[in-house]
């Protein structure tokens, strides 16, 4: 489905390339998907940092006459999602200070879990914050560090930092990668000729025709300058627990995640599913463009024709004015409208990616039946959401997702479909290819990989030991 | 494919309706893929219209606070197509003025043959231009019209103009709709409660839960007023050839153009096609969006699996900086990505709507082939486009169409598929049900319904008889 | 004072220079005060016209990149008035359009008294109005004439407009100016090494070294081309009126208007107003920067020494925040401000151009009193205004003005000065040094030179004869 | 003479009033002529901050939409001066940070000279600054302080500064306005009912007619919260030396400012000029506007008649374009120009504040020679400017300062007068009525009252003690 979760951002890393500021707005471009709320980049010729960053799509933030403003040969770019109200230009990364040993730039997908503690203990020393992101504490611990290495010094930083990165980093002479020990967010290493590219996804490296070449590993720090690479190990090992979401609905199809494809894995969660929950229908469709590759894998095991019942426009803006004496299922029908003729008596699959309010469901499943629909049967590729993330993805307080509530049957009924079926968590295994517990899948178990600290507890005074 | 064809309008029109400019907003961006450069709204409180346009996406350009500032019960709106230089803000519609009789507001769907003639004779009794839109010489001959009653005055400006259009026309008190007489392009009748809409298209219906009524005909002038609707069918019938390119590629495929439904005429080109030109392969995938419903249709009638093996990317803006040192292929994979991993070795059909130029469609075959694929067949489902178009769609001229020139196994060498192969014309007539000739098929055949005037001639002086 | 009229407008034109547009621009700049709503240029290359228009002043509407983009040898500008409401791009001049015979672009500085007869009957004939402005209506007289020349076509124009006009009209090839047969308003001619200039004052060739040669004479239409200049006047006679308007406030005192320099006249005011009105004090001071001229004549006339007892902002924007619990004499503050150490306990003459509605003046009055002035004696260096003006100046109605419903006595009251006295009209004359009726006063006499038609009559179908 | 210095900045402060902000806004309004650059108002209700900045002019950058999101019943604002390239918006101020202790924002007129110095120390420690303000420097200071209370706080700050200032400082709960000991920069305190206000000059009270209380004295910190006032002087007391530049042009004639009015001051200077260097002449003008006090002194002592013979344009914005082929003078032309008839055949005296490299006095003599003038007498009213200001005032350096290298009589032929004389720094101190070395006159005599540190020297390592 659309929209659904806010995603948790991209990040590009490029070293030595004649055009690094272009290279970095081009796959920027092909992780759009993963957040639109605000892009920037940062460029280094070796002696000074460059910055242009903005509210919006990269293509809109992003001209000639800003790229040509980015001299250098290396650049590390961020897209970051969209939320509602706390959007503001001054959390836009990269975040780009001057400290004593110079200039640093920073890009994080990820969320730290102890981010507050830290901002505490860092203000009760005399630290100021410019932002309110979780990343600024990570800088304020590079600045504050006692080593004199800068790799030691971010050794020390990510040391003290609890939750998920995947982090490019970017100073005058220097482009670092680096991964949090647990692998929460994908982190792939590319070369293009000459240059070394870190990105997200690997979308990234073909649009810039670079090639992969291997994923930053879990707690690996890699640093890469002059002198080509070095690979940093300093933490003791942890368990791997990569985010099944990004198959599930974060990744582009054509992203190879964690090592497998991204549009295959959505056909056999499709087929897994239909093995699962067999129904007797007429046509199989997906809510576009999430539902695409696991209705094509629904269809293909359960023989019954996959059709692009649903057409989605791609024009939805941000503001619409609704009507007043308002109109049913309208925030949906903006962007998806059923194809009335077509699908006007038929028994329906329609196969979504998740459910997390239900509203949204449910306004799809009106629409199939107004189109004509004799039945609606859901069919979900991801087992209920049952409880929050706290490692990079907004999704809502347990609260508000339906599933943490209500049994399957109650869901069917708020939605008004005649049948509703989720995949099972084992069927997700089974489809991804691998055992049990070998991804976070705290969303739909509630097992949290890295413990949760409350919020805001107060500064432990520890910060120089 | 996308934005082969710059679009050519698309409009709206509402009678009697407590939010007239709301409702024309939301018709309009229903009909957004029918253009994407400028975009307007003309409202009538009953005394006086009120005028809002802009350039660019019509989220972009209206929001709440302009939608506030334009009353009344009635409202017209336009969307334009989008080209490269020409475009100016004075060229988008609707297009509104004062004149003797008060204010009027037009909004043109199609393209006038002789407007060169009628803007030389019009100047030579000095009326004065203020754009260079064809549609501009229909106000100027409203507007000197000896007839009293506006139905008159603009019965006479449509007898003398020629080519094609689809019209929303707004006063003070009226709503008027009008077709020519070929009926080239669509337009539609609808109900919602008490009041009328006009659209191009019946997505716009479907979005404002509107009721279908039926088509404006051809030739036919209709008045809404607080009387209700009058039909004028002032002029002597002419031959019903309505645009074949509409259920090509124009229109959405959830609307119902011309009496059938598009996603469904689609999947008929789809299955025609594979009768016609089967092949021996693995997969079939469509180039997103507009060729998947052939594509379903061919891989159901040809038996080989549907899959979506090239995804599309929605966040593709305007300019785009290009490395110097450039990348084969580079403006196709901004838009689209073929998903390297899963098209491996595989023997694939591509179905697409047209090929224009061929360069892109070379570019989507070396993508392709650049992912791994074993054989790359090409299907296309329309047939070789051989001449321009003058009724509407800003085709390139013949010498810049490929097929124009060359051979079906000219142009399989030039974009370098294993095999290519387009629909026939019979076979098109077929698909779409209906016998030949029962369109204009002009670009596959060029044959005009309405003869083409060579350009600016001199006036002659006829203007007042 | 300042801002008590909105201003009428300024004109400039330039032939032969291989910089038009800059000197255009130039030229505009020294003209500001003229008008300060919105400002444009047209430049001819000798085949096309390049248009460039804004709101605002002239150097926020344009830049370099503004004036690159308009090549050729000739120019014309235009600066217009500020209004509140009514203000609109569209009417924004100089008002470009494209005819049978090319293109004309026309700057007006004036009013057309009967501007709306002639839409009227335009308009029955077919013409479609652009704009709200008089000036159009010359065009469209242009367009429709059967003369065949330009200047026959404009002298048929002209001939069939009443009220005050100097123009300034561009074509591909030609630069004409024009000036009404009772000379309303300034126009002066100039000649910089081989170009011709044209504008509303002086004070324009100053800038941009022009030297000055005569003015336009009265009912003249001069025609500007590659073969020199030809003078034509189609007209008989009429008495020459210029507006005395331009001496006592409009002009710029470096300026030389209808042949005498500006601010020895205005000194000649204050030595007239004090023979006619002397009074006891300690100092007189301006009401700056109108009053300065006047006041220093005063001063030195009186003796009494002159002082710069208010102080001018120089940095007053458009909308200022009045605080809700708010004070008095606010919005003159904001631009004014009476020196309080300096002015305690003296008798002050304070010295002002004109008074229009009287709340202005009361203000003033009262924040000298403030600021600790023994006793405020009024002088104004104009008689009372009892008249609204139809030649171009853009004064309030006469209800609105208090002199033409109170006696001086009951404006001395209302403003709460100790003593008010205006020039008289006879004192103006001596000052200007011209017999009396040389000059339209119609502003303090109520005499008008041309007779003011009722508004919108109907039209009276002899358009064409 | 106009923008011969880059102003230095102005500061308000409001406390306890219900529109603080608007109160801020019209504030800064008047202190408009202190800085151009950029204007910023920070507000408090009592539990938060809230912040608008921008480039350009106070009234550009607010409007009714802005002032309206600064709740609150305290306020401070700032304008800064107008450089030409290092101007950024991170460079305005009021400069506001979170930081361990709550919310703190501060505005700052004057210059820091050991700035960097503290900013070396402060980055050792690990605090990121975030922008090149000197000011930055006080909020680390306060930030990093071992102190509990923010009044000792802040004395901690101000203890390790070197320099000038005046600043306004601002909490959620609390004013504090603070004064260098020397007392460099003006700063005056005024009550508007039952609300405090603290400002650089007394025009701010004029305006929101607030009563001047008493000068923030040399020193002093004062606190102002829901208590009343308390007064702190944490320093030993130093000499007293204001700046002298505050009478001779920085300030508005309408302020008093270090105790006297600056309008009579300037006029004495004029006086004391025309007896130190008397000329035979027919008029005395002034260079507008900062001339024009000690031209009516120099007249009215010298008996030669003042004149206006200069007239300023009100409308010079900041790009303008030269005609290739360019005039001499046209820098200045722009904004002055003589009037050319009335000065023709005079011999002038041209009063002027101030020569600093020497170029536009060059050009205005010129301009007066070519108007027609017979002799052209300068005479300036401060002494020769030999030395560059340290303490916030941005003269260029000694090297550009024509008086630094050239005697009076090369100055006076470079600029090519007649005679050229300035004020004795004696006659400088006789006209404002005090002793020598009361004021801070380093630029005329290179004594400075603070040394001056080379720049950025290692850090001392001696932050905290």
């Amino acid at each position: 489905m659309f929209d659904k979760f806010k995603d948790e951002c991209g990040v590009i890393g490029i070293y030595n390339h004649k055009e690094a500021a272009n290279i970095a707005y081009l796959g920027l471009h092909a992780l759009q998907h993963r957040g639109q709320e605000s892009a920037g980049i940062v460029s280094s010729d070796g002696a000074s940092l460059y910055s242009h960053k903005g509210m919006g799509l990269v293509s809109d933030i992003f001209t000639k006459r800003e790229l040509k403003a980015m001299p250098g040969s290396s650049a590390i770019g961020h897209v970051r999602y969209s939320t509602a109200g706390g959007s503001h230009i001054k959390n836009a990364q990269p975040f780009l200070v001057d400290y004593s040993r110079g200039s640093i730039a920073i890009a994080h997908n990820g969320n730290l879990v102890n981010a507050g503690h830290l901002r505490d203990e860092l203000e009760a020393y005399g630290s100021i914050f410019q932002s309110d992101m979780d990343t600024e504490a990570i800088v304020h611990l590079i600045a504050s560090s006692k080593e004199n290495e800068l790799v030691d010094r971010l050794s020390y930083a990510l040391g003290r930092v609890k939750g998920s990165y995947s982090l490019v980093v970017l100073t005058e002479k220097r482009l670092i990668a680096a991964r949090d020990p647990h692998g929460f967010r994908p982190l792939v290493l590319g070369r293009l000729k000459g240059s070394w590219i870190v990105a997200s996804e690997t979308c990234a490296f073909d649009l810039i025709e670079a090639e992969y070449v291997r994923e930053i590993e879990p707690g690996e720090i890699l640093v890469i300058d002059d002198n080509g690479t070095t690979s940093h190990k300093p933490y003791e090992k942890r368990r791997y627990t990569p985010c099944i979401f990004e198959h599930i609905y974060f990744a582009r199809p054509d992203s190879n995640v964690f090592g497998v494809n991204v549009y295959e894995v959505r056909k056999n969660f499709g087929r897994e599913l239909a093995k699962e929950h067999p129904v007797e229908a007429d046509i199989v469709i997906p809510v576009p463009d999430s539902g695409v590759g696991a209705a094509i894998g629904y269809a293909e095991a359960s023989k019954i024709p996959f059709e692009m019942g649903i057409v989605r426009s791609h024009y939805v803006g941000r503001t619409f004015i609704e009507p007043r004496d308002s109109i049913r299922n309208f925030g949906v029908k903006l962007k998806l409208n059923a194809i009335g003729d077509f699908i006007k008596g038929k028994r329906v699959v329609v196969v979504d990616d998740s459910i997390v309010r239900g509203t949204t469901s449910r306004k799809i499943v009106r629409m199939i039946r107004d189109a004509g629909a004799k039945e609606v049967h859901m069919r979900i590729s991801s087992p209920p959401t049952l409880a929050s993330c706290f490692y990079g993805i907004d999704t809502p307080t347990s609260g508000e997702l339906i599933a943490a509530n209500h049994s399957v049957e109650e869901i069917n009924r708020y939605i008004s479909s005649d049948t509703l079926a989720y995949i099972s968590v084992k069927g997700l295994y089974r489809a991804v290819g691998r055992e049990e517990d070998s991804f976070c899948d705290a969303c739909f178990t509630g097992k949290y990989p890295v413990e949760i600290p409350s919020k805001r507890v107060p500064p432990q005074m520890v910060l120089f030991k």
